[in-house]
């Protein structure tokens, strides 16, 4: 018998991090009898009264939105990180209690006026204004003294723990940086650095040198539409669920033309077709469950605009992706959990990457809420 | 100002993973109106006909439960992994996509008859009988054929996944030693193999060499009670909510007086230590938000108990432990969403764990549901 990866389990490696996943695509069949989750209200205002983010409304910490009429940016109520360059930390207890202080700022990016939208709803045009505003805090953030690192992302839904389904995201720049891009800068510095590698016709990074995403994607772009993992791509970008996906319909997100190190250096049709192509993405998530689909997505690239990434600096191997994270399972109301054996051992899924490829590569791009009844 | 890890914002690190955790305790003041959790139920039936893990009941697979006494082992109808060798992988398609077969099984390990029970009313008697038959299925499985790891867990709450709230946990044998382990055991056999440590008092592993989890646990009961992060502890085992702690509520648990590399190892005594200090910190953990507290916990030790663990085999500095992953933050419907940020970047805390610890030392060790009302 020939190995199966739709019948027989096995692990597959992420290159970027280094950590495995466990492949289990039998799992799937099995009834569920635990939690179901409370898909998202679909029948919300346009205009909430009560909602903090809608224009012209009072927030939390009593300042009033601006009657804005594209995106509005403001730092967080409750930031994460503050920006006084704190005290020093003391010596430290022990050697093995290591601790450092961080600061750095925490903003919230509302996408769009309207309460009821979300990247599925919203124009194209609006979502290039959601992209402008990226850049532009990605900028002034990562010019601030002390600051290393800016993470621009967004949890979508309740069951990312957002509380507001008014379309928004966040940005949380600190002075050190974190542990998944530092795993992610490092391998891609490292495979950069390989001589060993196959002859490939893939894009190159600076230097000439193997890129590890471009090299990726490429290769994925090269397959027969059906045979790979790709779910959309258009002249510039593409959207595959990755060999080594660890959420169930998990999206990598990149450029696959040339080496780009940040959304700063997409051109005007770059990005354009960065909206198109987010935006599609949008309606088949949604339509896949036919539900407001939840997730957790952000932008890795280089850490800050001003990072050294000249042709051999430390970042300069950094490959502009994102990451879409979404934790459901097999409907609206069925997720994965990923949490004893994930969370002690190694993350489990319960379908192949090429199986979940298959059923967005097969969802409609009109959305569901559209189509005529 | 001095450093206050209660006010400024800091990451800590794991020696035990190499990760890091953002602490930003100042943040567990914000207002939460984001999705809240339903709480277990505590009105059960000590018997339910329709539970599939009752005494004589019927399972998925048309099996009938034994009228057991005690515990009960079977093998999961929906297995993660199967027995078979299954084929050995295709050539990879591209040097970037590595999978491997993995082949093992998985069981289930009822804890008790009463369907109403978990740890918290087990009489200790009876959580001996849990750890016995966790000894036997590890030994059993660590036997057979090919396997080279053995993981033991449970999850608890339907906030973990757990779709039957009859007390049981899991063992998930493989054929791979996989990513969370694989990164405790080279840290573990790293810290070993200093030469640049400072003189200490504590327990020495094998060969006189220093180990990483008996100087960490060393460390803290050396500390008066109110200054570290200890819970709890008992002639032999500790609880303490670790220095890198991520979850709110997170327990490691250890035997601190002698170096153990698995359940095997401890003697008569220290088993009755073991199932003691189980029962009391799953009452603490009820009687901190006054419900049946969700988790995911497991077991790290030796990978099998044939592994090569002599005084300098590849695995003779691990160390037996468990860990404990509460995911309820701040009431019994509001937990922790490691989510957007965490995912992407970093995991990121709101209490210190020294805030965390205060909190379950404070509690009480009679169940809340046994309190005279
Ligand atoms: O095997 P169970 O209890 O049905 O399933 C639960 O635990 C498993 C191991 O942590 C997870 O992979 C599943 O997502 C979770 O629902
Ligand atoms: O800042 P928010 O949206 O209130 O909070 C949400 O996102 C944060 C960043 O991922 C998480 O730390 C919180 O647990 C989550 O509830």
């Amino acid at each position: 018998m020939d190995f199966d990866p739709t019948i027989h389990p096995h692990r597959r490696h992420n290159p970027l991090t280094g950590e495995h996943v466990l492949v289990s695509p039998h799992r799937n069949k099995r009834p569920w009898q635990g939690q179901t989750e409370q898909p998202q209200s679909t029948d919300l205002l346009q205009y909430d009264p009560n909602c903090y983010l809608c224009p012209g409304n009072a927030r939390a910490g009593g300042h009033q939105n601006e009657a804005y009429e594209h995106t509005m940016v403001f730092v967080n109520d409750f930031a994460a990180v503050l920006p006084s360059p704190g005290p020093a930390a003391p010596p430290e207890p022990h050697h093995l209690l290591k601790a450092e202080p961080v600061q750095g700022g925490c903003d919230v990016i509302i996408f769009h006026p309207r309460h009821d939208w979300t990247l599925a709803q919203l124009p194209i045009p609006d979502i290039e204004h959601v992209i402008e505003q990226w850049c532009a805090v990605y900028t002034k953030r990562g010019a601030e003294d002390g600051i290393k690192y800016v993470q621009i992302f967004e949890n979508k839904g309740s069951l990312m723990g957002c509380s507001n389904p008014h379309p928004h995201g966040q940005v949380w720049s600190l002075s050190e940086i974190p542990s998944e891009p530092a795993k992610e800068i490092e391998s891609q510095s490292r495979y950069a650095s390989r001589t060993d590698l196959p002859r490939s016709d893939a894009p190159k990074g600076p230097g000439g040198r193997p890129n590890l995403i471009l090299e990726y994607a490429y290769f994925e772009v090269s397959l027969p539409r059906d045979e790979g993992r790709v779910v959309l791509k258009n002249e510039h970008w593409v959207a595959v669920v990755p060999w080594w996906a660890v959420w169930p319909y998990e999206i990598l997100l990149t450029p696959y033309h040339r080496h780009i190190p940040s959304i700063l250096h997409l051109t005007r049709e770059e990005k354009g077709a960065f909206a198109a192509i987010l935006s599609q993405l949008a309606r088949r998530y949604d339509n896949l469950f036919s539900c407001s689909f939840a997730y957790s997505m952000g932008i890795h690239q280089l850490p800050t605009p001003t990072a050294p990434a000249d042709a051999d600096g430390e970042y300069s191997d950094i490959h502009l992706h994102l990451h879409f994270y979404p934790p459901l399972l097999r409907s609206a109301s069925v997720r994965k959990f990923l949490v004893g054996f994930e969370m002690l051992a190694e993350p489990q899924r319960d379908l192949t990457p090429e199986q979940a490829a298959a059923k967005l590569r097969a969802c409609d791009e009109v959305h569901y809420l559209d189509r005529p009844s």
